[in-house]
Parts: C-alpha cells; structure tokens; sequence
C-alpha cells in the first residue's frame, strides 16, 4: 500500500503547563520512522474531553493510524478512551480478562480496588486490550474502518513496551511496515572541532542514502549516518557510510551508538593488560568518575589522587615545591610532575594528569580562566598537552572538556601500542 | 478580558522523525502559565507548505495567539512565513531594516549573503520584525483582527530571547497577561524516601492554593509549591507553602529551586571556615566532582585520594593491611580507616570517606551488590552509615546515591555546628 500516515496525540494538561517534556511523542517518531510510517502532524491537548475529542476528529480525517499517549490512568482527569468513544458515539463496556488482571495487580499489592480504578478494564465497545505488563492501565488497539486507533499510557516505560510489542506488531501483521525502512548508526568522534571536522567530510555531508549530519555534543562531535532501503540492505548502506567516516577520519573516530569515550578506553585498557592512575586538579574527581562509570573497571584502574589545593599535589603527588613556587600550579612543568608522581606512587602503567583554571575566578592574564594543562607519563617518558578553552564553556562546561582531552590523551597512547 | 487561549506549532520535520524531543514547546508553555496564558492545544508539523497552513487554519479558529516555533532559517525548507501568508492571502514583502541587519551580520562574519539568506528578511505585509541579537532568522510579530500571530526560530537560546523580550512584553501590552499568575517553587530534600515523605507531609499534599506536589529525583525528592495569584500576592502563597514544609521536615530540606546540594554544603562549609577531604573508593571521583562544580571551591575543598585498588587505600589512606584482611575493602572499618586516613594526610578538618560494591559484579551473599559503608571524620570522633542500596539502581545509580548519601552526611554535621 502507500506510505501509511499515523498522527500521534499526546494527552496531559502537565504538557501543556510545561511541567513536563513529551519525550514520548520522540520516541514513538522515533520508532515509527524505522518502520517506515509517515508521521505528519503531532497535537498536544489537556485532559479536556471536548478537545481530546477535537484533536481526535482533525486526525481522524487524515490519518490511518491515531495513536493517543497518556490519560488512560484510573483517575477522573484520565479520559482518552471515553473521548473517542464519545466522538465515534459507541459506548464504552467493561472488558473482562482487563478486570481479573486488575483485581489480580491489586490483590498482590494489597490495594483496594477502588470504583475509578476499575475504570481503566472498561474499552470502547470493539477495541482490543493492549495487556499492561509493567502498569495497572491497559492500552487499546482498536481496529475501525480499516484503520487503527491505539492508545499507550503516558508511563515512558509502559508506553514503549506496548509500543515495541503491540502497535508495531499489528502495523506489521496489516502490511503496513514499508519495504523501505530508515536506519541510523552514530558515528562518534573526539579531538577535532565541528568546524575542522566538517572540512574534512564536506562531500560526504552531501551524499543522499546513506546522509551523513554532524551533531554536536559537549566535547565530541557525532556524525549520524542514516539509509534508507530494504531491511536486509540498509545494514549494508550503514556499514558503507561508516567506512567512508573512518577511512577519512581514522583515529578520530572512537567508536558507535552509545559507546561512551570511557568505554572505549576501557576496552583498549582491559586488552592492554595495563593499569593507569589518574592525578586531578580542575577536573575534581571527573576523570575517576567517568573511569569508573564502566563495569570492571577495577581491572584497570587503580585510582588517584583529586590535588586541589597546592599541598596536596606536594605531599601526596611529590610535585617539587620550588616547581609550584618556579611556574605555578597552572603549569605544563606541575602536570608533568602530578602524572610522574601519581604513576610512581600508585604503581600503574601510565599517570594521566590534569591542572587548570576552570573559573569564574583565578584567572590572569598570563594565564587565563580555561587554560588546562594535561600530561600522560608511562615507563618511556611523559607527554603534555596545553589546551586554551577561554571562558566560554563556563566552569561545567571547562571540566568535561578537561576530562575528554585527557581520556583522549590516554586513548592515543594505547592505540599507538597497538600493531598497526 | 477573558483568559487569553494561546496555541503553539512547532514546525520542523526533525520533529516528526523523534531527531529531536521538541523542549521549545516546554519553554514557551511554561512562560505562558506563569503569565496565566492558557494553552489549550500544541501541533507539530514538518517542514511542509500545505501541513503548516492546515495547522494553522485549526489554530486561527480557536487561539487569541498563535505562536510559531522553527522554520525561520534560510533554507528553502523553511516556510513557516510563506505558509501563514498564502493561508490568510497576504504578500510577503522585504523588510528594510532587517534586510540591513542581515548585510551587517553577513559582513561581519565575511560570509555571501545569498538569496536564500535574504528570504530572512522578508515578511507578510502588515507583519513586525522581532530583531534576532543571536542570530540571522528574525522572528515575526503579528497583529491582525485584534489577535496575535507569533514566529521565533526553533534555536533554542534564539527562541527564548524572543519569548522573554518582545512577545511576553507585546501580551502585557495589550493587557492579555492575566491578573492571576501561576508560580512555583521547587523545595528539595535529601535522606527520606519518596514514600516516607510523602506519609508526612500527606495532608499538605490535598491543599490547593498553594498546591504541593512531589517529584521523584535521583537520590532526592523535590516538592513543588505551585501559588496562583495576583503578582503581589503569589510569592506569599509560596512563601506559606515553604515554611509549612520546613516545619514539617526540617533539616531534610536542603535548598530552593535550582540550588544543588554541593551548592548547599559549599554554603555551610564556606560559613564555617572548614575544610574537606574525600577518599573514595566505588564512587571513583565523583564526590569530588560534584563538590568543585561550586565555583569558590578550592577555599574549603583540599582535594582527596580516589582509593579504588586495595593497595592504594593502604598506601596513599593508611588504612592498615590488617583490616583490609579481617574485614575486607568493603567494611565499616574501612570506611573509618579511610576517612580518618584522608583527613590526617590532607591536613583538612573533615575527612569523609565512601566504600562500597557498584556492581553488577563483586557482590556476594554477605555482601551484595549495592552495599556501602559512608564515614565521617572530624577531630571530635567519627561517624559511619550504612547503606544497602540494592542492584536495582545499577551502577551509575549506586554510585550517584552513595555520593548523596556522603554529602548528606557532612551536610548533617555542618547543620549541628550552627547554633540552633
């Protein structure tokens, strides 16, 4: 058939007042853009029944699917179903396996199971029960004139089970999934600027299946590759996308999806069979933090020492002090000296320093708010770094920047060990 | 007059794709409900003539305002202005002064101003520019039939400014900012879970003006105090709210609105002429980092050993072998051996230390995943709280509330230093 065109409505007054973000309307784009499902309008109304009903009559109009989230709870603002059993005059009635699943959610929880919460076993007479395996509100798969109305709870979490497991189903038992379906892969890079980065891949930003668009996000840039094609052929659009990003890249780009940077130096780390210990002044304790975000990161990661104040990075990280007193301790002499000291002391492979002003205050001339210095010492030397982010990022935004040159720093060390 | 009915289209394909979650939509109704502009209905569409001017023919019908988001840029995909100007029949015309604007900005950044870029500049006769200070795409202020037709780009910080700046100000021109207005305040709490709060303060919950309603955060509960009222009159209501709260629970509130936690300690401990030092082992650093996220920082926070590996609490801690043996990493003498440990070496006066199993892996019958041992050193003794936060959290969330519970601990310690 032609391009199905679904309308998603999503229903709360708490949208409207702002007191919450419809990050499901995203998501169900989101999904329904893999399958290949036109979604051309969106509309937001409150727990109102004349405009539930309103918004339901304009998508009625023009849409062969109408997918309704939220407003199918047990309390009396809750009137997505009784709206469009109204608008369409059937009544509503009460759905039997709907109620003993109810009584039985209830009678686990010792709850009571009050006249309102019975409300949610009752469906417009003809719809189908979407079974709630996370909530007590079922959803509704109602199939009318060779057109579907579905309603999902407002729960992210109840809304994307049904989704997943009932409303793509169905699509797909009708027929309703193109052939041609669109796929991304991210392709996540880290050290070169937006600007710099689009330089180097400016013919491939052009290209139309698969497209190539830069995001940008805190310290990295993402470039996500999306195809379109046939099930079995958009993999291979993909994979030939990501070919082109890193044969032009190379190191740049540290890996996919929702691989993290700490991720993928913590498997460049757990094969090396080496350890690091990290020694931080601006960053506070970040890149311990982001270290140990991952799972058996105790394989690798001894630990460190957070050197704020001057006599830390003396006492426990033997910075000389006539090199604090010499250069400071915004140094490229002092992050030379925390990486030695903090690989020395703690016996790891490689010590990765960071020192710097991160703001608002403490800056001079000489040496301004974003000024960061880096360092990695290993067995074989030490390298530094010297990085000038200026005010801009604020003291947040200077930490994490921090933090992901020296992941960074680390990261290029332990490819270079690799065979080429 | 009436309440004024206001009705938001966010235009932009990326939208409709879930590329995006549409949080200008949040933004512009949480203005509106404080100015008391009701919202009845949202649309999104793409980036389609024929889809903006039907959103817009609905909107018309029913709204005082209609306020456009996105589809102000350059491209030829942007055409949220062409749109409403074919739909009401009114030619689009070039704006002078902004055309200027436009050349200015062009020639400052020693760009070509092409022919697309100069779409920007046009509008539908009888409309106002709203100037753009952050970009190129000025917005569009509209007044016909005595109503209002807005356009702002979809860039956030550019929509914004334009919200705050000229339409809020255009409303309260023409008196449609209502008399009663919607505020609210946000009063965080700390170390009392969502159900134990929510048993105390039960009959506050059911008041209505002011309304107060729970919010469930990582690791804390808010309580929102939501007022409506003149402008004279609502802060009161909120002020009545607040202090019915902190009767209530006392010192388990921490701070207003956007104050964090760190925030709130870096208060206390700057009052009190204290210092601080951390030894952390499973939260990896992330004490640290959340207590210099607070700019002034480095005047009561010395810094602090990430003690992830056995040997580094030994020897960079002082905690003895022998009790590392007896009662392992993860233990109350640990934890104590830590915090006296840290506050010794760093010279601070208080030491605080966290110890404890993130997972998923590591956990045994005696101790499970989620187990954490938190202390306190200061030089009047030392205190020592257990936590069993179970697997349920994950790791990121284990190690996220083991670092609320630690500052929660000092908080506590700094609150009984002040005179009551």
């Amino acid at each position: 058939m032609d391009m199905v065109r679904a309308e998603i409505i999503s229903v709360g007054t708490e949208l409207l007042l702002g007191q919450i973000t419809d990050t499901n309307a995203t998501h169900i784009c989101q999904r329904l853009a893999e399958a290949g499902v036109a979604v051309f309008y969106r509309q937001t109304v409150g727990d109102n029944q004349a405009r539930v009903q309103e918004a339901f009559r304009n998508a009625w109009q023009r849409a062969d699917l109408v997918l309704f989230t939220g407003g199918l709870g047990p309390t009396e603002d809750d009137l997505t179903k009784e709206s469009v059993a109204a608008e369409l005059g059937v009544p509503m009635v009460e759905h039997q396996a709907s109620m003993r699943h109810l009584e039985a959610y209830f009678a686990r929880r010792n709850r009571t199971l009050t006249p309102n919460q019975r409300r949610q076993a009752m469906l417009p007479e003809g719809a189908d029960p979407i079974p709630n395996a996370l909530g007590s509100a079922p959803g509704v798969l109602w199939n009318r004139d060779g057109r579907i109305i579905a309603m999902v709870p407002g729960v992210p979490r109840e809304m994307r089970g049904m989704v997943d497991e009932a409303i793509l189903p169905a699509l797909r038992a009708r027929g309703w999934i193109a052939d041609e379906v669109i796929r991304s892969r991210v392709v996540r890079t880290i050290g070169v600027g937006e600007g710099a980065l689009e330089d180097q891949i400016k013919d491939l930003l052009k290209t139309s299946n698969p497209t190539i668009a830069p995001l940008v996000h805190q310290g990295e840039v993402h470039l996500r590759v999306t195809g379109r094609g046939k099930p079995g052929e958009v993999d291979r659009l993909l994979d030939a996308g990501e070919r082109l990003l890193r044969d032009r890249l190379g190191d740049v780009v540290y890996g996919l999806d929702t691989t993290t940077l700490e991720g993928a130096i913590g498997v460049l780390l757990a094969a090396s069979g080496k350890t690091v210990a990290v020694a931080e002044s601006c960053t506070g304790g970040l890149i311990g933090h982001r270290l140990t975000r991952i799972a058996g990161s105790s394989a690798y990661f001894l630990g460190g020492v957070v050197a704020y104040a001057n006599d830390v990075k003396s006492d426990m990280l033997g910075v000389p002090k006539e090199t604090l007193a010499a250069h400071g301790a915004v140094s490229s002499e002092t992050a030379e000296a925390m990486a030695r000291g903090v690989r020395e002391r703690l016996g790891a492979d490689y010590g990765l320093s960071v020192t710097g002003i991160a703001g608002p205050g403490g800056g001079t001339d000489e040496k301004p708010v974003g000024l960061v210095y880096l360092s990695l010492a290993n067995g074989g030397g030490v390298r530094i770094v010297r990085q000038d982010y200026g005010t801009e990022p604020g003291r947040e935004g200077i930490k994490y920047n921090a933090s992901q040159a020296a992941l960074n720093l680390l990261r290029r060390a332990l490819l270079e060990r690799k065979p080429s």
